[in-house]
């Protein structure tokens, strides 16, 4: 046992690894159409005309137009110029779009859609196209409307926290932005270097801040929002308390845009921790892992921030691929590790408590063995491990993705029972390499009750595919958990919505959609399975 | 100054004045009806009958209808029964409805409101009947459905922190059910002896735990709601993270009834503080308040839990009509009191962190005096000062009652400017007793941007109403805050809508109403305006 005591105060900033793009020199990928055959263009929907594009560039600058559809006034942009905008970043997904609109104000984002709704023009709106589930690309031939552009501060107020900007805005400017003014936006997560403010709120985005601050549910005060037909919905509330009508706003938050495109957004900071501090801890079981978490919950209370767990296959593909940077900071191997961050305001009280709550969990046998971090650039590494396995899995291999909510006791079961799925089926064996599956691994933020199940194939396949799925979806619904934690819906899981929201759920949501967006024009083919036509 | 220095461990719970209905010796309050002449009876709402009557007893048990309509099974009730459904605590709002029911289900709830969905009977859903703005009781004959029976707690899960109930279970005794195993209701105010649960969702309520828990809309994962057409909405997830589809739910939160009938709650108990502490502080200005609430919020950011604030003059009611448990802490008088609570884990900490905050205070000159509790009693002595001011303000006199919210450095200025205002007007002069006005005083949650403003008057009279409003609305706009923070809109407010939200907020509203209620018979009269009818 080795637990170092920290002697020294450290800034607060983590530095976390971008989301790099893949290189275009990979293969590419097939098209989306292509990869999902069942899916068809929506014939009600027109073709983009060059008449079309010509409107466009009387509403924004010559500069935030691209099209591959020549107009009188403008040459054809590349088809290689609109290729970012047409893909992700895993290089899974590959839409069609001819037409890239960047505007730079909410009143052109009105107009446009307002034309869009008129032409029945599909649209989908993306921001950092980070995600993870094809929910911000297009599938056929819609217009990308890139909020790009929209990346203003529009007002902060010190005394309540409270930031009002535009959707477009980066995460992590506004972090850093916030932090010259002793404030820390409410959540973190790995793109955030890329991910837009816009785009964590129409996906409802969790991460790492989550068990600290919460939901965007509670932190988002008021959002502006262009309805689908061009109206602007004005709910830029600043204020901490409202209890006048229906709470409009909530609906956007986790919509993926499909009812509106979020433009402005107003959101409590809070005010920015300035100590932290971070262990890492080798645990014998998941069962101490859940032991660990319930003294934490007890013990550290109001200066917890982060309770995150992985397992040994996780750790060993990060330390297999993720460079120098990663080090094993414990003597021994573990089966699972836990890494507990603390964030407060006065040293010493943090050192106490930490210190005290790791002499408990150790005592009673639920840790074994534990580093705690001495200075700022171990807490960077200890970080690095947690938010470096994302990578890892990807560079071991094609990547099965699954983010999931199930209650704390069960959420390792699913990680096991895969496991044990594809060892009866002949497609895995644990430690051996000739297997149509690499590894399967969990991870994940506990205190959220929310596991990353990550499969790694040789290659992506009918064979493995058919294996995971429905079976995991099912697993989750058998389970009381949640087909999406905070990755969202997209493309990649609007056919399984069923296993997490009943007939009477989604029925509602079908009506919201159809009043909202009566052409069905927003971000179409994701989400939610179309209602079946009544009248 | 005579800080006094904590001295022993203390109990969490503040035992806090009830909110008592007024006796019924008093000269009843005339109908509703004659007191806003400009509501008129829907004529679309069919009138209720004995076969009406005779169904529901078919429904529920026999004790669980009352009803002035005798059927032939059984007589009528005496309509004093009906009294306390059709009467509001404040006995400003007096409804005449005929027939109460009281579901013990969600499965009866549903055909009831099947029922009157094919009826076009109108509903008034009724909680603990707490509210302050007539959103609780019937205006004309609508059929009240009260949750007084539906009050079980479904689960309680000690991992998560995650308690499952009925909606009409008693807000104190959930906090006293989750305390036993060592967790906080994430919200409490005065009326906690009696309201719901399912109210406090309905209603969007704040109270004094906002500051450190934050909003309804992030710690209520999952609702079970009645639509008005009988369908169930089943909603009530247990996870922390779901992002699998619109989140409807929300929408329900401060709904006041006029969407469905939340019959079932999910909401996450944090872990129960073990150790609190109060002081009272004597303060010279409102700029002194500020700054005190800004030093708190940087010195005692993980542990503060309530920031209030009064005024002289609500502290003068207090002290002459709150009985001898008014005590005022402090050898002189200031104009501005505040109170803070800070709520933690080990007392060593918090004590040294509300000793260091205290003492920069007094040094920078913010506050001149201040006690610290050393007691549990202390604890609920203080409190007891902030939590009368309600009743004292009644107890002096008829008073029109505003809750708002205004961002915090304009917060107190229109205590000031409605003194004035009625000042100029002949209607008030501070310290005389011969004008139509008592008093105008100011209190609230500094923390949350929330004042409450009290104006004591002689008697309700047209004068004072007609000072006071559109004026206090028109202040509020102007100053971008919102005419209802915590309590609602209900009857009082809905004319006033406007002033918080702009027309295409206000249609969005009214056109989900119209999906969910096409019949319009959710709480009908309040809330917000009714659509124009355009096809």
């Amino acid at each position: 046992m080795h637990l170092i005591r920290p002697v020294q105060g450290r800034p607060l900033t983590t530095s976390t690894p971008s989301l790099l793009r893949p290189t275009t020199s990979q293969a590419g990928p097939a098209l989306t159409s292509e990869k999902y055959p069942q899916l068809k263009r929506n014939p009600s929907f027109k073709s983009l005309t060059s008449e079309d594009v010509s409107h466009f560039r009387k509403i924004l600058s010559p500069g935030s137009v691209l099209s591959t559809l020549a107009t009188p006034d403008a040459p054809a942009t590349e088809a290689e110029e609109l290729h970012a905008y047409n893909s992700d970043w895993m290089g899974k997904y590959l839409g069609q779009s001819r037409c890239i609109l960047r505007p730079k104000t909410t009143e052109q984002v009105s107009q446009i859609l307002q034309y869009c709704h008129a032409q029945r023009l599909a649209v989908v709106p993306q921001g950092g196209n980070t995600g993870l589930v094809g929910g911000s690309v297009p599938v056929f031939d819609e217009v990308v409307l890139s909020l790009n552009n929209m990346n203003k501060i529009r007002s902060f107020d010190p005394i309540s926290g409270v930031l009002v900007c535009d959707a477009g805005c980066v995460l992590e400017s506004l972090d850093n932005y916030v932090a010259e003014q002793d404030h820390i936006m409410p959540l973190d997560l790995g793109a955030k270097g890329s991910c837009h403010i816009g785009g964590n709120i129409s996906t409802n985005a969790g991460g790492i801040r989550y068990l600290r601050y919460g939901s965007l549910h509670g932190s988002v005060l008021g959002l502006e929002v262009v309805l689908p037909d061009g109206t602007v919905l004005e709910n830029l509330s600043t204020l901490r308390k409202d209890s006048t009508g229906y709470d409009i706003k909530q609906l956007f938050i986790g919509a993926e845009g499909t009812l509106g495109i979020v433009t402005g957004v107003s959101i409590v900071a809070p005010p920015r921790p300035k100590v932290q501090t971070v262990a890492v801890l080798g645990v014998d079981s998941y069962e101490s892992v859940q032991k660990t978490f319930i003294a934490a919950k007890q013990n550290l209370t109001e200066i917890i921030s982060a309770f995150e767990f992985w397992d040994r296959s996780s750790m060993n593909m990060v330390l297999a691929h993720a460079g120098t940077n990663a080090r094993d900071p414990l003597a021994d191997e573990y089966p699972f590790y836990v890494l507990i961050e603390t964030s407060g305001f006065k040293k010493e009280h943090d050192d106490e408590k930490f210190s005290e709550f790791l002499e408990m969990v150790m005592e009673k046998g639920f840790v074994t063995d534990g580093v705690l971090s001495e200075n700022a650039s171990q807490i960077t590494m200890f970080w690095y491990l947690r938010e470096t396995i994302a990578e890892a899995t990807v560079k071991t291999g094609p990547t099965y993705k699954y983010d999931v909510s199930i209650p704390v006791p069960q959420l390792y079961n699913l990680v096991l029972d895969t496991r044990q799925r594809l060892t009866d089926m002949g497609l895995y064996k644990e430690g051996s390499a000739d297997y149509a599956v690499k590894e399967v691994t969990g991870y994940g933020h506990v205190g959220d009750s929310n596991l990353h199940l990550n499969v790694v194939a040789k290659e992506y396949s009918p064979t493995v595919s058919s294996a995971l799925e429905p079976f995991i979806y099912e697993w989750i619904a058998n389970h009381k958990g949640s087909i999406s934690a905070e990755h969202g819906l997209g493309l990649m899981k609007a056919p399984y919505l069923c296993y997490s929201k009943g007939p009477s759920m989604i029925q509602t949501m079908q009506r919201f959609k159809q009043l909202m967006d009566p052409h069905g024009i927003m971000n179409p083919y994701k989400y939610l399975p179309a209602a079946e036509k009544s009248a």
